[in-house]
Parts: structure tokens; C-alpha cells; sequence
């Protein structure tokens, strides 16, 4: 049997740098319809295409994937059926469809010798968006994704260890010995990449605190603490940017 | 260049019945190790294999994949850091890495000869699993997955017209006619695979409405506007649900 799907997958690496080079619409019609092949709840998603913005790291097309619950209210009105569904729980589903189809359109972009990276950040922009693209209610843009041919050949990054990710029949509980050497495979991984220094993407201490770490210790586990212990703190942000895209999950 | 990996994509389709025989753990790792290498934002995720229990579909193996801040923390923890993010924009996030794991599993095993279907329930019934599979606390049971050797071939399932899920620049007014040409590309479809009545998967009117439809013309958008137009009605039940798993999204 050949290996070609499972070594595309163990092959991924996202891609910073791009050459100005178009992708063909036969090449995304294919990606796309990759993508809208994969397992769905109820294909609560859409995809905008943008070609001609500024789009990150020089790649020829942008991708943002939403949830997107308007299609289905419109069809339901069709039926006579009224959506009573609450939107958090929509909320929930419509995530892992756009998911499924992003993660879908990854793998095929790949297959084809085209490079990708993710952008988390609409979940936290999704206003702008929402202007831009003229996003109806109901429609939450949840992440981005540039394709293009990579400019640059970086190797595949650090992951935790399997048995920190897989546990058999019941979650174990984890020693600080556990959870040590996990950090250390992800750390130490990063550093001999010397990752964060060729991306010179050290998060600063928002606290005016004098920060001790340089590009010779600082790595992962430190990364995205910083991020996780800095960042995202007001939820009251987070719900209104939820409400304005049409999903109210307050009680 | 080969076609193998949009292939697997494109043949896709959820598999209901298996036969009685196991995954080689060889198999299994290789599974999880092609969904580890996923692009995540945090590996906010872990995997909880089960083997040994009452499995849907006569499946030899259960995986249920979960949103994993539990890990997340203990790790911050280690490097002296509180999480300060928020429990619904980690949530947002965390949702995100469980799902790109969960598809590129998908992949994996579908390219391996394996079957595979996603079971949507866990955010309803979260509850049970957390005992079950004693989950700590920022840890959420987001989708399970079976996987095992078909005892089923069934057609590649419809989906929307392309135009309906992938738009340019920005997101069109949708007509009348786009949105029923979307609902009778879908209807007619799974109607010529008689797909509702082969399942016997009718949705029943809760209101004790006379139902006028039959195996005849029940199709999909009729399913899922029963779906959305019947369940999931209640959001404080929602939002107790995440808190139990320890993700507080009020305000």
C-alpha cells in the first residue's frame, strides 16, 4: 500500500514565505472541493476567497472559513421550520464543520506540492471581517488560510509526545514528571529549529517587567504561555464580537 | 503527480457498519501520529482510545477527541504563569485544534483502507463521558470518532454546489432560486440513494403534527431543519454542560 496520504500528513509545516505566483482556479476548485467532501454535521460553513488584498506572507490567495448558520435559517424558512436551536450550540457544531473543511482544504493544498498556513486571529477581528466581506447575520468568520508555492523549506515542527496525547480508556493523571517531559520535547524541539529567532516572534512582557529570556532559551512552552497568560482576558469582548456576528449565547 | 491523497478526500463517506475485527496497533499510531501533526494553535486536545466497550456500529475502536486545557495549565503552571484567557475564546480556540486533529485522523485512517464516522454527541452529553472516562476539569469531550473495516460500501454522499460554498471577494445576496437550486441539488441526491429510508432515519414531529412525509420525499434539508427546528432548544442546559467540563462562558 502506498503511503502517500499519511506521509502529506506527517509532512505538514506551515508556510511563512511565498513566491508571487498565482494558484490556477482549476488547482482551488479542487482544494475547495476536497474540502466540501469532508464529514459535516450539517454543512454549517462558507468560504470567501480573496485574491487581490494584501494578503499575509506574500501567498496569491486567502481563505477565510466561516460558520455559517445564514444558509440554513434561509433553507428552514423554505420548509416553514423556524431555527430554535440556541447559538451556542450552533455555535459548537457550525465550528467543527468549517473546521472539518479548512482542515480538508489543508491537506489537498499540500498534496499538491502548495504551501499553507492558518490564521487564528478572526475570532478576535471577526468585526472587520464581518465589514469587509459584507458577512450576513450568522455568519462568523473562525479562521483564515493563505495557499501558495512556499518560498521556504522549513522542517516539520515539534509535537507532544503520543502517549501526552493519546490515553487508552480513561484520561490517566498526570504527573509533574508527565507534564516535564512533554514541555521538554516541545522545547527543546524548538530550540534546535532555533524557531522563535528566525521568526523573531518573542512575546513581550506586557508588565514592564524586565524580561530574562533571549532567543536561546526562550521556546514553546514559554511561547504560548505568554500568550494564554497575556492575551484574550475580557470575555465580555469575546461575546460582544459573537452577538454582532448574529450568535447570542447569553442565557 | 499522483492523485492519491485527493482521492482519499474526495471518496470520503461515513461508515455505519463493521466488520468483527480489530486495528493492529501499528495502525492506531499511525492514525494519531498523522493527526498530531495537524497545524494547531496550543495542542489544546487530547484523545481518549476505547476498545473494550459497546462500540456503535460493531466498531473495534472509539476515539473520543477533547478540547484539553487541563494540560495547558499544568504546563503554564510548571513556567510560573495564570491563564487569564477567557473560557469562551479558549474554547473558540481549543474547539479549533480538537477538529483538525480529528479530520486529519480521518485521512489517515480512510487512506489506510478503514472506515470511519464522526458522532456529534458529546456536547450534549458530555456529562456521562466526563465520568466515564474520568476527564479533569478544561477538559471537554468535543466529537467521537469510529473507525474499524467496512462491512458497508456506500456512494461518496452529495454536497452543495460548489458556487454555494465558496465566494469570491465577498459574500453575495443569495436569491430565492440559489437557495433552492443548493436545496434540490441536496434532496435530490440523497433521495436517488434512498438514504433516509435505508437508515430508517426519520426524523419524528415532536408536536404530534400529522407527518406528510414519506421515505418518498424525506430528504435532507427536510432532516436537518427537524433537527435544528426541534432540538437543542436550550441554552442554559448549554451552558451548565461546559461549566461542568469546567469552561465558565458567563459573562
Amino acid at each position: 500500500m502506498s503511503e502517500e496520504v499519511i506521509d502529506t500528513l506527517m509532512g505538514h509545516k506551515s508556510i511563512r514565505e511565498y513566491k508571487d505566483k498565482d494558484i490556477s482556479d482549476e488547482k482551488i476548485e479542487k482544494i475547495v472541493k476536497a474540502g466540501r467532501q469532508a464529514p459535516f454535521v450539517s454543512q454549517m460553513y462558507s468560504v470567501i476567497m480573496e485574491k487581490d488584498g494584501d494578503i499575509p506572507f506574500g501567498a496569491p490567495v486567502l481563505f477565510t472559513i466561516c460558520v455559517d448558520i445564514h444558509k440554513l435559517e434561509k433553507m428552514m424558512e423554505e420548509r416553514d421550520w423556524d431555527l430554535i436551536t440556541n447559538g451556542l450550540t450552533l455555535l459548537l457544531f457550525g465550528i467543527q464543520d468549517a473546521a472539518y473543511m479548512a482542515q480538508n482544504m489543508v491537506v489537498a493544498a499540500e498534496s499538491m506540492g502548495l504551501g499553507t498556513c492558518y490564521l487564528g486571529s478572526p475570532i478576535w477581528t471577526a468585526r472587520r471581517l464581518k465589514e469587509k466581506y459584507e458577512l450576513p447575520d450568522k455568519v462568523m468568520p473562525l479562521v483564515q488560510l493563505v495557499i501558495g508555492h512556499p518560498a521556504e523549506n522549513p522542517p516539520t515542527r515539534p509535537r507532544y509526545p503520543l502517549d501526552h496525547v493519546l490515553f487508552k480508556e480513561k484520561y490517566p493523571e498526570l504527573s509533574d514528571e508527565d507534564i516535564e517531559k512533554a514541555m521538554d520535547e516541545m522545547d527543546e524541539g524548538y530550540l534546535e529549529q532555533d524557531y522563535y529567532r528566525k521568526l523573531d516572534a518573542m512575546i513581550s512582557l506586557i508588565d514592564d517587567e524586565e524580561d530574562e529570556f533571549t532567543y536561546e532559551d526562550y521556546s514553546w512552552t514559554e511561547h504560548i504561555s505568554r500568550k494564554w497568560g497575556q492575551w484574550y482576558e475580557d470575555i465580555d469582548r469575546q461575546i460582544d464580537i459573537l452577538e454582532e456576528c448574529g450568535f447570542d449565547i447569553r442565557e
